[in-house]
C-alpha cells in the first residue's frame, strides 16, 4: 500500500465532499464485499456507537469482539448475532489471525493502547480503524503507520466528520474560493467530566481535554484551512481543589496560524457546561454549525454577504459512515480520506500546543 | 473627584445591572438637570450616532459642535436646533471654556487625538466622555485621568454594552454564581474594513483591528469575569498584498487568562465577512449573545444545564443611556460604571497583546 501525500489526501477529500452531499454512502456499494470488523473495547463508545452502527452499514458487519469482560462480551455477541467463538480477550488477541471472518480491527481503547493494538493488529493481517487521538505522541504514531505499511494492510482514524455532510459542506465553502479566502475559525469543545474517567488520568488519555473533545477544533481549523498550522500559542488552566484534574488541565485555549491567512482561535474543557459548535468567515461568508462536533443535532447557518439561511443537510449516521468508507478504501486499494498521516499531523500539533503551554512561547511547527 | 477602585467600578457596574434589566435609563431622572453637550468630530460616529441619539436622551441634550468642516457642522447644528455661535474649530475649541451652555464634552476623533482633545476639554472645566480606545498608549490613558482628577472633572470612555440589556443580563449570570463558576468565554469581533480608513493608518488609530473591534472582545472577557487577565497570547496576520493594511495587522487571535480560572479565546479582524457575537460557559450555563457588540438586533441564547432557551431582552437605544448614565453621575457626583480606569485597564491589556504577538511570548501582566 503506498502511503498518500498530504495533497492527495486533500484531494480525495474534496471529492468525498463534493460526492457525499448527494448520498452519504460509498458509490457502487452493492457489488461490493461485506467486510467482518471486530471491534477492539466494548465501553460507551466501541458498545453504544460502533457495534450499534454496524447493522446500518452497507459494506461491514460485526463478527468479533475483543474484551476484558467476558459476560459483557457475550451479551453483546448473542445481541448483535456474533459467533461466541469469535469473542477474544487481550492475552489471546493476537490469535486474531488465524480468523479469516475478521477483515477489519477497529480499535477503541484508552488512547495510550491505541499503537500496541494498532500494531498488533496489522501484524496479524488485519486493516486497522483506530479511534482519534491516533495515539500519545508523535512516535507512536509513525510506529502504527509502519506497522500497517509493512504488512500492506490499511489504517484509517476515526474521524467521522470527514463524512459528515454539513462538516464536509463547511469545508467546501471555506476552501472553495467561490466566497473568497478562508480567514477565522473559531472552535469550542467541552463538556463537565464525570469523576474518575480514564480520561483524566493522563497515562491512559496522554493529556487533558485537548485529546479528547480540543482535537475536534484542531481538526476543524485543519479541514477547514486544508493547511497545517505554522505557529501555535496555548494556555492551560489547571484548577488545585478539583479532585478530577490530579495529572490534567482542565482547560485549554489555543491559537493557531496558517500560512494563507486564516487565524483559529480554539477552546476546550472538561470543567464547563457542555459545548460544540464552531464558526468560521471567509471574506464573503460566515458559516456556524451548531453541535458541529456532535453525533447528531447539527444545524449549519450561513450569510452569504450578510444574507442568512439554514442549509438543509442531513444528520446521517457518522459512524456507519465511516466504516462503509473504510471498507470501500479497502475493497478498492483506495487511499482513505483520514488515514494515519491525518492522525500523525494532530498529534504533531498537539504536542507542539502543550509545548507552547508549558514554555510560555509562540511555538513555531 | 475621588477615583473609584475597581472593586467600587465592578460593584456600581453590579447594581447597575440589576437596575437595568428593570429600565433601561437613570433613575429620577426627571428632577435632574439635562446637561449640554459638545460633540468633538462630526464623522459617521459622532454625526450618525451619538448627535442622532441626543435627542432620545432625558438628560443631555446637543448645546455645541467641534468640526473642521464650518458646512457639515452648520448644516447638523440647524438639524438639530444648536446655535451656530457654538460650533467650533479645532483651533478655537479651547474657547469652549467660556461656554456656560457646554457641560459635557464628548470627544469622538481619531484614537491618536483622545488624549489632547480629553486634556483640553478638562482643562477647559468641561467634564468629558470620549471614545474607545481611550487612547493610543497606557501613558496618555493616565494623562487623561490625571487632566480630569487635577481639575475635577468627570470621565466616562463610550464603553456602550455597560449600560446595554443584554450585556448586562450577561453579567450578571457570569458573576452571579447561580450556575456556577465562569470557565470559558469566546469572542469574535470583524468586518471588511473600506481602503483608506483613518482606522488602518497606525499613526492616526494606534494599531489594527484589537484597538477598534478587538477591545469589545477583550471587554467581555473583563466584564464577564470582572477580573484582569494574568497571562495573555497573541498572534496577528498581516497580508502582504492588501494595500489596505500598510502598517496594521489585519487579524488578530488572542487568549487571556484569568486568575479564578476563566480562559478567553478572542478574534478580531479587518478582512472578513462581519462578525459580532461572543458565548460564554460557567459550569452549568451557556450563553451565546448574537450581534452581541452590534448598536441593535442583540439575541440572547440561554442553556440553562443543558435546556435551551431565549431570553427576550429589550434592545435599547445604546449611546442615550450611556450618556444619560454620565448626565446621571455628574448631577449626583457618583462614579461612572465606565471611569477613565476600566479604559486604562483595556489599554494595558491591549499592549501586552502586541508585546506578545511581536515577541512571540505568553505575556504576564
Amino acid at each position: 500500500m503506498s502511503q498518500p501525500t498530504r495533497r492527495q489526501v486533500l484531494s480525495s477529500l474534496a471529492v468525498g465532499a463534493a460526492a457525499m452531499t448527494l448520498a452519504p454512502h460509498v458509490r457502487g456499494q452493492d457489488a461490493q464485499k461485506k467486510l467482518g470488523f471486530a471491534i477492539v473495547g466494548l465501553g460507551r463508545f466501541g458498545a453504544g456507537q460502533l457495534l450499534r452502527s454496524l447493522p446500518e452499514c452497507k459494506l461491514c458487519k460485526p463478527v468479533a469482539l475483543v474484551s476484558g469482560h467476558p459476560d459483557k462480551a457475550k451479551q453483546l455477541a448473542d445481541k448483535y448475532g456474533i459467533d461466541s467463538a469469535n469473542i477474544y480477550n487481550y492475552e489471546n488477541f493476537d490469535n486474531i489471525k488465524n480468523n479469516g471472518e475478521v477483515d477489519v480491527v477497529y480499535v477503541v481503547l484508552p488512547n495510550s493502547m491505541h499503537a500496541e493494538y494498532t500494531i498488533r493488529a496489522a501484524n496479524a493481517g488485519k486493516h486497522v480503524m483506530c479511534e482519534k487521538p491516533m495515539a500519545i505522541n508523535v512516535e507512536e504514531c509513525q510506529q502504527m503507520i509502519d506497522a500497517c505499511k509493512k504488512n500492506n494492510r490499511k489504517l484509517a482514524i476515526g474521524y467521522r466528520l470527514h463524512y459528515e455532510p454539513n462538516n464536509l459542506k463547511a469545508i467546501e465553502i471555506a476552501r472553495g474560493g467561490q466566497y473568497g479566502k478562508l480567514r477565522q475559525v473559531v472552535a469550542d469543545h467541552g463538556f463537565n467530566i464525570s469523576p474518575h474517567e480514564w480520561r483524566t488520568d493522563k497515562k491512559l488519555s496522554g493529556g487533558g481535554p485537548l485529546m479528547d473533545v480540543g482535537i475536534y477544533c484542531l481538526q476543524a481549523a485543519r479541514y477547514l484551512s486544508g493547511e497545517e498550522p505554522t505557529h501555535v500559542t496555548a494556555q492551560t488552566w489547571t484548577p488545585k481543589d478539583d479532585p478530577r484534574f490530579k495529572n490534567t488541565d482542565a482547560s485549554m485555549a489555543f491559537t493557531l496560524k496558517f500560512p494563507g491567512g486564516t487565524l483559529a482561535t480554539c477552546q476546550c474543557s472538561y470543567a464547563s457546561h457542555g459545548i460544540s459548535e464552531y464558526h468560521f468567515m471567509t471574506e464573503q461568508a460566515y458559516g456556524r454549525l451548531d453541535n458541529g462536533f456532535a453525533y447528531g443535532g447539527i444545524t449549519f447557518l450561513l450569510k452569504d454577504r450578510g444574507k442568512p439561511s439554514m442549509l438543509d443537510l442531513p444528520n446521517i449516521n457518522q459512524f456507519a459512515a465511516e466504516m462503509d468508507a473504510f471498507a470501500d478504501c479497502v475493497n478498492n486499494n483506495k487511499p482513505s480520506a483520514t488515514p494515519g498521516e491525518e492522525g500523525l499531523a494532530d498529534l504533531k500539533v498537539m504536542m507542539k500546543l502543550y509545548e507552547a503551554a508549558e514554555s510560555g512561547k509562540t511555538v513555531a511547527m
